[in-house]
């Protein structure tokens, strides 16, 4: 049995602290130009080598002259000097002998000139000094102007370069290098190429946020060629690449598949500083001295890559860079996200998080009846979208594990965000009203889409949590559509109601419709693999109505368990083979080239809650329902009438 | 006489609101690849090429297998599969047909094998679709995976490669000239070449300084060589920059000189949109609208200039890549100048702004006994080091005029600051002392000296606004050397006192002594020009002491009037032929080569406050005091007895 001789499984503190205090000494020494040294530490403290200005100069546009001259001199009483007494200098020139300016508005040229040539008058008496700016008034030749530990600022640079610095000692940003691995992944030119990818190959897309977030930090990265998972091939690139860089970054490699050959070779070539992380996701992380160079391994999946990247690597680059991060606390995080500010918020639903872990959940926020309001995505550590959609990261600590719906929660804020302008919509998921996000956003404002069903959407509304929902469900008893359920979630409360569109729901199967399904009782023979929505979604309703109607029980349709969320995500399983059959609209049917077998056609219905009418947003979605545009783009969507 | 037909003297507010507006329609269009594309404006809404994953894959590392022949699997009742029936797959492989993947933690391979040939057993029941990453989890083909106005962030970028999205539809960022006129500005490579440079002639570093702070921002600046102060050459080469760039900045030629030609090369070419703003510095800021491009004419001081880009340039950037900028606020300037935060703090000295115009104060801040405490640098427009000095930004308003010690301000902080860790010093100038700053820092804290003269620095004691000061102030009733002085401020307190060391005192002359200065009765017999030090400085008491020893009346004595604030300021005026003598430390006379006459040994003493033992701080203080490396620094400076 092998005997582990490093820290697994630590906290995200233990090892970002082991990672920091490993290479804090490597922080180097450069003499580069101050205008290429922005956002750099100083490395020694700098003295001044010239004096700025380095001759007396004039502050002002006027008349260089002696002080004395001008005694007694007023508005009324203006002294007249002429031609041998003054002379003009601009703004910075020098004021040779002369100890003062008049500034030319203080004086005229002498017109009258009782007699004398090229006079002028001056109507104010000057002090000494006055207007003149000494030598070394900015900066002294030997004087201190910055101090080791200092980050060169624009300011700082331009200074250096009245100082005479021509070089500024600083520590110099570590050079990176990521190398991606692994026989699955494609290069970015390959996938975007257009051809058709095989199943099992994926672009590798890690590089692409590894570079671009190390540019939002300022440092630059060199993205190596992909490598196969060959131990060979990595332990040659290795090598090489602490020899030729300060930070090697390897993604993936690190879990336990049967090509995970990572943590061997970090052991062979040098020492495992930790391996496994105990944050979700990241988990797979891992870092080792090779040659005294840092060399992490970052876990393939998006998610945990970037987790990693801000968690264990920005502190790395940061410590190298010769600044100082406090890595027992979030502050380091906040940086690395690019955070514009924290925002507390009440967890809209109930959280729980894995014992022991670390979770980085991506959440979502709006503000509504002033309540700051915030909730998951997708926790998925391959759903890179969730973070694209997200506002900000909630970090959920080690040591808590259920998180009640209402618990308070600091938001890390990724973006400019004021949940205040924005207007939370929860219902049934529908594509054309999805179109209206775009039409909202031209005005500066936000729509947020939370697809949860009609059902879902009118009892976010009765609970106060969405300025508006939207509804398809049809009351089997009364045969009319969603006012029994309206009354049930409004109690008393008088929702204003409004019927946008209505739309053609149907049976979708595959293009050509190969199976030959044209009824539920097809669904229902045999063969035929279904996929079906979730509970409380409008189209689930309508399924079981029908279902009903043919006296179908439920649990002779295969797949009737299987749940998508979104029409669009139900149909492109039947596109993608994963199932025969679905029910949903005829536009989603339309946008994936699928075959589509109408049942019914429903009204979708808005339903706004007291607080939209007084809303910001709330006209800017008024207006977008009533514009031609959006009207124009929902009718060439197919299966919608206004 | 000429009509203007123009705004001038306007308000900031209305300045930037006229420039913004102006060009907000001037936005472009453009599609690059999305890595490129970071912190851009999306012209128009994105929607997904593929879908990701394009294939069921499997989410884990494990056995991709039909769920159904696990039922019942626990670990105590292990169902055993034969070959035929499971297939290994790496995270991210293809599932085939399978419809869920055991992970590997949940199966062993099953070495008793009874009788079946490569079996595994696994011990956990699985559901359909248990660990399969369904067919566009993440991204659907055709879904709107971002909407026109949103940032391009690292994690778009790489979900659009993801998505097949090979080039993003932005707004691109303007392109901006700078070109320097003057005929007194020389280049920085002739200013750093380390020639003599006559009076009169000054390094071009404001393009140093927007190059840097446009860097900042994320923007690319061309600068062109510096133009002669030559109408026609600044014409010509404006009519090419607005063919060539979408924003042109002409720096200096907007004030009232002789040679100020930019106002009407502006009206010729174009039209002039406002003339001076009503703000301090930067009140000669112009644009004008020449051909469709916007040109700004930014005053050519180094703090002016730094303003007008902060207050006018970047909104205009903003607007022209897309950005909704609030003008009305000073959000947007915070945003200019990088703020790390805001910090509400008290004014340590009065402050007179001028009427009718707001002003921009750099400002230091320090926390002492749980007061924040801020003081505004020198507060000249061509003073470029106050800038690099300072914490952040206080906006006065216009409507703002005395400002009383006191009065509570909000600094927009430009660097991270955390003035409770630092250590403010306000007393007596001594270069040595000065060193300490940089051994404090090595530690990461920070000593901040205000040098105000030993009397003033006691009183600051005496108010609770320094935590340390230093005095060397003769009592010529008791021959005896701070003591009086102390008591009178510390008003029964207990102040720690410590001398830190003896420096000499003497007369300091030019090289060589070309006036043959040899006491104090030859800086009264004519022809000799002195530099004194403020009211309330040590030397100055020293000075009075010594001519009043020698019955010399200080009328007698000319430019005993003249002030300077520090030694080497005062030594520096010597060294530039400003002065023939003045009185000061021997390091001083030393570092400039000076020559040095002694007239007095003096202990140079600290008196520490009640909150300097408690602070943070202290500690790398007293060690740095303690350290043989700084004594040696002093030692080495001449002049100095420990």
């Amino acid at each position: 049995m092998d005997m582990v001789t490093y820290p697994q499984h630590c906290s995200l503190k233990d090892a970002a602290r082991i990672l920091t205090e490993a290479f804090a000494a490597s922080a180097g020494r450069a003499a580069i130009p101050p205008g290429d040294a922005l956002g750099l530490i100083l490395a020694e403290d700098v003295i001044s080598l010239r004096n700025v200005p380095h001759y007396a100069a004039s502050a002002v546009d006027g008349y260089a002259l002696m002080s004395d001259l001008t005694a007694g001199a007023t508005p009324a009483t203006p002294v007249v000097l002429d031609g041998g007494n003054f002379a003009w200098v601009n703004t910075g020139a020098p004021v040779g002998d002369a100890d003062s300016v008049a500034m030319v508005e203080d004086t005229s040229v002498d017109d009258e000139s009782n007699g004398a040539k090229n006079a002028i008058k001056i109507y104010k008496s000057m002090v000494q000094g006055e207007n003149v700016r000494a030598v070394g008034e900015d900066v002294m030749k030997g004087a201190l102007i910055a101090c080791l530990g200092e980050t060169v600022t624009p300011a700082l640079a331009s200074l250096f370069l009245c100082a005479g610095i021509g070089k500024a000692p600083v520590v110099p940003r570590p050079k990176t290098i990521f190398i991606p691995t692994g026989n699955e992944i494609i290069t970015p030119e390959r996938w975007l190429g257009g051809e058709r990818v095989e199943a099992g190959l994926v672009v590798e897309s890690n590089s692409a946020y590894a570079a671009a977030i190390f540019k939002k930090w300022g440092y630059e990265l060199t993205v190596s060629p992909i490598l196969p998972d060959d131990p060979d091939t990595i332990r040659d690139a290795l090598r090489r690449a602490v020899r030729d860089y300060d930070v090697v970054l390897l993604s993936a490699g690190s879990a336990k598949g049967k090509r995970d050959h990572s943590a061997e070779i970090f052991g062979e070539l040098g020492r495992i500083l930790f391996r496994y992380v105990r944050m979700k996701p990241g988990r797979p992380a891992m870092a080792a001295d090779i040659e005294g160079r840092p060399v992490v391994c970052i876990p393939g999946f998006p998610m945990s890559c970037a987790v990693t990247l801000w968690s264990l690597v920005y502190p790395l680059l940061k410590v190298m860079s010769g600044e100082r991060v406090e890595v027992s606390g979030s502050g380091y995080v906040a940086e690395a996200i690019g955070s514009t500010g924290a925002l507390e918020a009440e967890l809209m639903t109930n959280h729980s998080s894995p014992s022991g872990i670390g979770e980085w959940l991506r959440v979502k926020c709006a503000s509504v009846g002033g309540r700051t309001l915030c909730w998951p995505l997708s926790s998925g550590a391959s759903v890179l979208r969730a973070l694209s959609e997200s506002d900000g990261i909630v970090v959920v600590p080690e040591e808590s594990l259920e998180m009640p719906k209402g618990s308070g929660v600091t938001v890390m804020l990724s973006r400019r965000v004021n949940p205040a302008e924005r207007l939370l919509f929860q219902g049934s998921d529908d594509p054309a009203f999805g179109l209206l996000v775009s039409f909202v956003a031209r005005h500066g404002a936000e729509l947020v889409i939370r697809a949860v069903g009609s059902m879902a959407g009118l009892a976010a509304l009765g609970r106060g949590e969405a300025h508006l929902a939207a509804a398809h469900l049809l009351d089997p008893a009364s045969g009319e559509y969603n006012t029994c359920f309206i009354e049930q979630f409004a109690r008393g409360r008088n929702w204003r109601r409004m019927r946008i569109f209505n739309r053609e729901q149907g049976i979708i199967t595959q293009s050509g419709n190969p199976k030959n399904i044209r009824s539920f009782d097809d669904l229902a023979s045999g063969g035929v693999m279904f996929e079906n929505r979730q509970p409380g979604a409008g189209t689930r309703v309508l399924l079981d109505y029908m279902l009903g109607e043919k006296k179908i029980p439920p649990s002779n349709l295969p797949g009737y368990d299987r749940i998508s969320i979104t029409h669009l995500e139900a149909a492109n399983k039947v596109a993608s083979g994963t199932a025969d059959a679905t029910l949903g609209i005829k536009a989603a049917a339309d946008a994936l080239g699928l075959h589509f077998i109408p049942v019914a056609n429903e009204p979708y219905e808005l339903v706004f809650s007291e607080e939209f009418d007084g809303h910001p947003a709330a006209k800017y979605l008024s207006d977008a329902i009533d514009s031609p545009e959006w009207r124009g783009a929902v009718r060439s969507m197919g299966g919608y009438k206004f």
